[in-house]
């Protein structure tokens, strides 16, 4: 039996939104890998802290948040070979995810380097787009809805061209484009039906109608939802 | 304390894709329930079957799936004023959704009929999005790619219209439209990129390039994946 990567989803934030299998994963798992920043923080961890094996090794990769990709490239490379060490030794290492860890995750960068080399899973886990949805009290998308996830970093242009015709839409990762998206969402008069919703499902959970947050502010981890689809259900 | 009903999602299939909460509120429920077929099954309830609590009273909605909403909304009704005697009477429900309850799902008829005299809560949980993705081995969705849900009960030029540029793709609700939007995606070029997975996380599970489906094959439950991102992770 060779041992195994487990790229594991800890869901959006509280830990009771982990699955079972993530739960027993984390629980046994020998060594535990996960992002960290500067202070030796990682969101990932945190949520999956109590569950987490006393025992266990901890291998932590510095999270880049540069423009330039060769930093946090270089990043993963390492960390990428301090968990081979771990597989090659015949120890199982579950890597932490927020979310899912193939819904704009960061484990995509190590499957990458390890999947030709060793046997890689992924866990899937609850993303913080339906938690959002459930905290906010409405359907992230029904029936036939057109659900689209846009990225906020992509370019008001390719914003536009996309929020133009939609039904049901998340802006994620909106971090330090939160006044350039909130100025486009107004300029396509789609401000009545967004929301803010910012932490969801942790004890500093926001929520906010987006005509509500004035022109300077500035959430801090949050997603931007747009409902227009049929309310008629 | 009033009585509550949660919306809780039982993830896409694998039992122990369920999260902690869910598994804490279905154990403890005084009463369920969920959709059924006319042979009295249920995908939601038997993914959550292990785990419920053998003294809890059934509440079952049979789920109708002609064109015509009639008599759908009339079960609907019917079920929601079920439900509404034992919250009246200060028990709790749990309403068992496959996937998550805000993602596409049944639970918005019940919420939209209850919400106004009850307390409603949707409990998360893993879509079959996610849990397609981890089967497939690579992300859904990476980095700056658009990601489009696109329900296949929409019209091939509504569909057109948004496959024409794209970077992920998940095609849900497939069943019956399986021929014509094989068709539709032979003709946009996008076979090479396209997976079907059945049954996502079941032991049933099939997961087969789009190109290697036969023109008359008709794989049942099943999502298509499209990935045209960049794979330079």
């Amino acid at each position: 039996m060779s041992a195994v990567l487990y790229g594991v989803g800890v869901g959006p934030g509280d830990p009771e939104l982990m699955t079972l299998k993530a739960h027993g994963l984390i629980s046994q798992a020998p060594v535990v890998a996960y992002l960290v920043n500067k202070k030796g923080e990682g969101l990932a961890h945190s949520i999956a802290a109590e569950a987490l094996n006393p025992a266990a090794v901890h291998v932590t990769i510095l999270m880049i948040m540069a423009v330039e990709r060769g930093p946090a490239m270089a990043a993963y490379d390492q960390g990428a070979e301090a968990i081979a060490r771990h597989l090659e030794a015949g120890r199982d290492v579950v890597f932490l995810c927020e979310g899912d860890p193939f819904f704009y995750g960061s484990f995509m960068y190590l499957y990458s380097r390890l999947k030709d080399r060793f046997t890689c899973r992924a866990v899937p886990g609850v993303t913080s787009l339906t938690a959002c949805a459930a905290e906010l009290g409405r359907p992230l998308a029904a029936r036939n809805d057109v659900l689209k996830v846009l990225p906020a970093p992509l370019e008001n242009d390719a914003l536009a061209s996309e929020l133009d015709h939609c039904d049901a839409v998340a802006i994620i990762k909106v971090g330090r484009h939160f006044p350039r998206i909130r100025g486009l969402l107004d300029g396509l008069g789609l401000l009545p039906h967004a929301h803010v919703v910012e932490s969801a499902s942790m004890p500093e959970q926001k929520i906010t109608p987006l005509a509500d947050v004035p022109e300077g502010g500035q959430p801090y981890f949050s997603t931007i939802l747009i409902y227009k689809g049929s309310e008629a259900w």
